[in-house]
């Protein structure tokens, strides 16, 4: 069976799905676009086997044609895309953030919890990627000992001229943020912010900062955020645990002498470094539509995430440490 | 559009293509197998959505629902399916080698040559690798200068039963045969064996070897053979230019640091190391087929490595350096 | 001229430096030894070429035969001894800590201040070690920017019966306090300790813990110290600028490729790792006292890393932020 | 007791060690000093503590003040020096190699069996290189089966003017033909040179070589020389054993991150690469004569590196496989 995919949002991130679904992945197809820009839309649409466009996302969610609806328009828009797929009972993929208020990540949850079963995945696509899912088998192997500390640095080169203070915590360190809840199976109890010197590469902007996460068990969990280091995009990470550690290596194909050094390469960006992840991320969710495997991050991940954010907005505003105060969780995400 | 393939041969190397083909692959579909064992190919027939067994090859590749031909059968039938297919006018990938003797490589490089146009493709899947394909790159770019020298490791864990004394050349070294040829765009015009102290793994097993293959523009290839080293599957390469070098790097994910060590992983096996570069060449091949690209390794690849094969097994018995004698190159492999 | 040294305190760590001073080092003699227990100082001197005992430090420092006094003896000790050395114009290296407490380090300040001139070196051997130097040497070089973070990690495999909760700070992460105000040339401002999840392996130890040391221009470093991960001595540290970072790498000698893995070695303990560090920290000390060089940490040092640790044993017994408060620095000290 | 040693020859290599003598090295003195330049010998001795120039060699290794004898001067007049030391009854330190000649090094193995006594220790400091033993612990603790090749790699940036074609066996190989000899305790039975690609930056030089070592046990090494190569001074070995391997590690002090890059750095020369095994060559030899220790590479190493290397350059002259023959081993070198 080939699942049949309507995409809502043919922007960037929404053209490279496309590409992904039609190029490079395996029992999918692309039979449905929309967006904002109708005439984007349609374009797309021409350029596809056999695609339809759609004047609204709320036209191709019911369309008889389209069995899995991926959302990848501005992200105010979420909401109401994810509301509607589940009200067609249709599984829906995504993209970050969930929605972009927590009462909004609530109502989702609300009616994915009366509809009774597990339609929606958001777009955490760093629990696909080879090195992580790797540190976490160490984890959990207890090769290390129990966890108690873990070490992060999301480094990027530079940033657009949108991103502004806040993007910080929720754009770039939001990944951390889900990913330490997948790592360590625990949710976050409170966060902080550190602020330090200011690099010149940021202009107005406080880069870097340290965020500073505590998990329930007490581990601690520090990200190093720069986004303006110009040298690459140099994701790291080392869990701490009583008796040894495990950190992702950098992924450099080929090592090459000359000019007095010995040199790996560094990712140039997010693209280079997680490619490989979004198309296990997407096969992954394809398979489990189809009927051959699990859902990945619920809409709880992405209503946790939103909530260990604004508590870290809180925290830098005020200089202190804020506790997360989560709502009860519904039983549909306590498999 | 979907190309349709057909399998013939579904061993273990045929099963994992048909699943890779039917679960991986993006615009690609099995619609017919066939197997030496009528009641296999029958059998996976059944598992696949919409697949047909045929008694024998020559059907399946003259059955007109079949786009293209997969050969995975044993060796000694390379030549008549690749022969079969040529004469159907359909594009072929077949798994190394090409056929089993050089004189049957040169019939069907006159088949191809007289049907005028490339339709042979075969398995040396190592050009597909991501840091075999950084370490052309780098070479290629000038950064270390004209390449003199490369220095290659070719180790397994450990080798099956049938695994004979040739088999260091003509199952292992072959890989690194091809790959030369193709990372320097030149023949090997000499080759020679050289014979260390035996390991007691290997028991009457020659074992290791190193192979040196001298190529055109009398750049040296040194080639480690050891086939029951037991750590671990580990394949390295370093190209020395005049003014620097270039390595494969190790591809471990992660570190583990326990007990007095920092750790980087080393694959178990060649599917562990290769497993990507399997995806690429036939995605690859299917898009060629499909009409979005070139074929990969020709039937002259297959050829010069049986040529070249043949001098090492001959420096090997001899103890001396044997030149290697390549026929003249038809205009069809020089693109 | 072979500078002749009075060592004061003949434990473990004073025979190791007599064994340095005699048979490692260059233009220098032991000639006299005592100990608060005599009978061990009259062995120790009859072991060596020619040394005599003394009954008291004091003696020891006056002796006409004794140029310069090395003081190893317990830490309580110190400030006398020091004092002593002062008044008899005689230079003196004090290994840490210069004295227990900030009142008996500022009463060395004032008496070498009042003698005019350097003649106290405290035992800060970080400051010695070639991978550290290498890292000043980029910081100050410019190649990665302005330096705004530091990551350092300070792992012990495991910690004598006596060491208790504050050590953690005074005898442990001491060694970062004095390290990261000579890294960067500037004071620490304030200071935070975290208390993460508690491993078993130290008992009733809260061990993790993760200081914070505010540098007066806002550069921001964090200090992980763990003291009983079992897995070996692991001294880690990266200095993050605008542009790039630097980092120590792991000092391993060899690699070895077995059983799985390719691994490098983590030492055993500090002196495996910092043997080096301590003969050139003593060369050079013998050095400047002959005249070839200057003295390297100063009294300054040895108070401020006093005032630093008693912050952070303030912040940890607090969870508060504790601004460090220092005296104002004497121009002997401004070099 | 101090070592008093007498140096003849103060150029650039004696001056070298006169430093080290004197201010790194302990319970040593330099007394006596000689060269062919007899003004040269005077100003090196006033720079010193308490030195006399000698107008001869053979006036310095008989004077009563002096020792033992460190032979630094042109390699035609070792035979003479080591053999009035002999006669003498001195230990003497002789720089590589110990005589240009095999019947050269016969006649001083004679001399000294005559002696009846270890007196002559050859300068081969990569056997007093932390890393080189670390190997060789590893090869002799079992962990990797019993050893069955080594490949090593010898790389310079660049060579002086005088460099001729031999120098790349004589100078440069040299270092691992006596290596490999005390890494696995026996002789280098043939030797076999194989000629690459010629680098441009070498002229007329044919540069790189790779050198085959076959040792008694069927053992076989490959050394890679190069000899212009630019990018710094790189020196690597990796021992193959039957179930795993070890290597040298790249010593780097930092690894830097930028402008794309994480890069460890290549030592420039090497002095920067075995500084310290110079240092404790000399330190161990010095013990050695003070009676606390066994003298190093012996009458014999030197004598087996001329001959193989005799046999290495009659083999790259006829492009053959040459046998290595050496006289019988007199006692004297089999403790």
């Amino acid at each position: 069976m080939t699942v049949r995919v309507g995409v809502i949002g043919v922007g960037m991130i929404g053209q490279d799905h496309i590409r992904r679904l039609s190029h490079v992945l395996s029992g999918v197809d692309v039979v449905a676009v929309s967006d904002v820009d109708v005439a984007r839309a349609t374009a797309v649409a021409e350029g596809l086997r056999s695609a339809r466009a759609f004047a609204t996302g709320e036209e191709l969610i019911v369309d008889g044609n389209v069995d899995a609806v991926l959302v990848c328009s501005w992200g105010e828009t979420h909401e109401q895309y994810v509301l509607a797929s589940i009200a067609a009972g249709k599984p829906v993929f995504c993209e970050k953030p969930l929605a972009t208020t927590q009462e909004a990540c609530l109502r989702i949850l609300d009616a994915e919890t009366a509809a009774g079963r597990r339609l929606v995945q958001v777009g955490y696509m760093r629990r696909y990627d080879t090195a992580y899912r790797a540190v976490r088998e160490v984890v959990h192997s207890g090769a290390i000992g129990l966890p108690l500390l873990m070490h992060c640095t999301h480094r990027n080169p530079g940033v657009p001229g949108y991103y502004k203070g806040e993007s910080m915590i929720t754009d770039t360190a939001v990944h951390e943020i889900d990913l330490v809840r997948w790592l360590f199976d625990e949710e976050i109890a409170a966060t902080q912010v550190l602020v330090p010197r200011r690099s010149r590469n940021g202009g107005e902007l406080q880069d870097p900062l340290v965020l500073l996460l505590e998990m329930a068990s007490g581990l601690l969990v520090d990200v190093e955020i720069s986004v303006n280091i110009r040298y690459g995009y140099d994701i790291r990470g080392e869990v701490v645990g009583e008796d040894g550690t495990v950190e992702l290596c950098n992924p450099s194909p080929v090592r090459v002498r000359r000019e007095g050094l010995a040199a790996d390469r560094v990712p140039v960006d997010w693209r280079e470094r997680f490619i490989r992840a979004y198309d296990v991320e997407l096969q992954e969710w394809v398979d489990a539509v189809a009927g051959g495997g699990d859902f990945g991050p619920s809409s709880w991940d992405g209503y946790a995430a939103a909530v260990v954010s604004d508590a870290a907005l809180h925290a830098l505003a005020t200089g202190t440490r804020v506790p997360v105060a989560l709502a009860d969780k519904p039983d549909l995400y306590t498999k």
